[in-house]
C-alpha cells in the first residue's frame, strides 16, 4: 500500500542543537511542524514529516485487507458504497488506494461519559480488539444529530446511561464482544461520521452481538442518530 | 500565502448522477472520500480534495499576521519559539508559511464539562472573538497530563468545577473577555499542545484578564497542566 504512514524522521545536515530546538519547539507532537532551513535561518536544513498518530486508525473500504464483508445493513442515512473487504491500518492513508472504494478514518480517546464506577466494572471484564479466536466483526459507523452536540454534558450523559444504559448492555455482553471507539467528529478533515465502532468476537458469539446491537438501537439514545451503517466481516482464524 | 486552504471542487467530466453518488458517499463530509475515475469505475474522472473545515483553526507564529506580539511567557514546560506576530487562519495550513517559525492547530467543538444551568448562564453574557474594540488578546496552548487524561468525566469534572471553580471564575468576566477554545488532542496529526484557548478583550480590561489568569492558575486542576505558553498581543483598532 503506497500511502501507508511511515514514522519518518528526516534531518540531511543536523546538528544536536538544531534537532533539540526542534524538539523543545514540538514537544511530543514533532509532527506539528514542518520546519525549512529558511524559518531556522540555519545552514542546514530540517525537514520533518508526519509522524504516525497510534491512537488513528483508517478504514479502507474495497477488494483487499483482512477482512471479508459478508453482510452491509444500512441501518439509517445515506449507504456506504458495499465493499468485498475492508482493510484496518493505523495512522492516516492521505490517499484512496487503487483497490479502494472509500476510506473512513477515527481516533481513540479517553472516555468520554463513564464514571469512575463504571469504567472499573468495564475494566474488569473486558477484553481488547484482535483475539485470535475473534474471527468475526462488525464495523459501526455513526453519525449523531446536531441536536445531540447542541446538548450539554449532563443532558447527553442522561440520555446515554440513565435513559439508554449504552454502558449496562454493553457490559452484559463483556467478555465475549471486544469493542474500540474511534472518533471521527473533531478531525481536520471533515469526516461523514462523528464514531466508528469496531466489534470482535468469534463464530459462538454472533447471535449475541446482534441481541446487543438491537437492544441498543431501541434506545433513546438512537432517536439522535441520523446515519449509521453497519458492516458485517469474518476473517481467518490466526 | 501559498498554502491557504481552499474550498476545492473540482470534476472535470462528472455528470449528475456520479455527483450525487459521491454526495450519497460522504454526506457532509465530502472531504472523507478522494475518488478517482478507476475507482468507480466510471469513464469521467471526479477529483475532491479538501474542503476547508470551518471548526479548524490554524495559528501560526512568524513575521506576518494580524497580531503584533508584545510578550510571551512560558508557564510550565518547553517555550515555544519567540516571534513577532501571529496569523490565525480558518482550516487547515498544510506547510509552513516562508516566514512562518510554527504552526498550531485546534477545533472548535460541542461542550465538554457544563451543564445546561451553566451553559445558559454563560449563553446570557458571552461575547464572540472579533469585537471590533477587542484590540488585545491572548493566546494560550495547554498540554494536560498523563494522570488527567487517565481519569473518568465524573472526576475531571470534579476537579474542573466543583474544585476549580474553572466555569465561575471565567463568568466573573463576562462580557468582558471573549474565549474561544480549540482542541487539539484528537487531530490526525500529532499536537504539541491538547488545548488553545484565544481571548479578545478591551485595553481597558486588560488587567482584569491578569487577574482571571492568575487565578485560574492557583486551581487544582492546573496542578494537571504540564506544558502552558502564554502569548499576548494587540492589532490597530477596527
Amino acid at each position: 500500500m503506497r500511502d501507508h504512514p511511515e514514522t519518518t524522521f528526516t534531518h540531511s545536515a543536523s546538528t544536536l542543537g538544531r534537532r533539540s530546538f526542534i524538539q523543545r519547539l514540538t514537544g511530543i507532537g514533532a509532527a506539528a511542524c514542518i520546519a525549512s532551513q529558511k524559518n531556522l535561518a540555519a545552514k542546514d536544513t530540517i525537514t520533518m514529516q508526519t509522524i504516525a498518530n497510534p491512537r488513528l486508525f483508517t478504514f479502507i473500504g474495497g477488494n483487499s485487507g483482512t477482512w471479508q464483508v459478508t453482510a452491509r445493513k444500512t441501518v439509517i442515512g445515506e449507504p456506504l458504497p458495499t465493499v468485498k473487504r475492508l482493510d484496518i491500518v493505523i495512522g492516516e492513508v492521505k490517499e484512496l488506494p487503487e483497490d479502494a472504494l472509500w476510506k473512513l478514518a477515527g481516533v481513540t480517546s479517553h472516555e468520554r461519559y463513564v464514571t469512575r464506577a463504571e469504567k472499573d466494572q468495564l475494566a474488569a471484564k473486558q477484553v481488547t480488539i484482535g483475539r485470535p479466536e475473534a474471527t468475526h466483526a462488525a464495523m459501526i459507523p455513526i453519525r449523531k444529530n446536531s441536536k445531540w452536540w447542541a446538548m450539554t454534558q449532563d443532558e447527553r450523559r442522561a440520555i446515554f446511561e440513565e435513559s439508554s444504559h449504552h454502558i449496562k448492555i454493553g457490559m452484559k455482553y463483556l467478555p465475549a464482544i471486544a469493542r474500540r471507539l474511534h472518533h471521527c467528529r473533531d478531525l481536520a478533515e471533515p469526516q461523514p461520521f462523528d464514531f466508528i465502532t469496531l466489534f470482535d468476537y468469534t463464530k459462538a458469539d454472533a447471535n449475541a452481538f446482534e441481541d446487543m446491537v438491537a437492544e441498543l438501537r431501541t434506545t433513546e439514545e438512537w432517536k439522535y442518530v441520523e446515519r449509521e451503517t453497519d458492516l458485517r466481516m469474518v476473517r481467518e482464524s490466526k
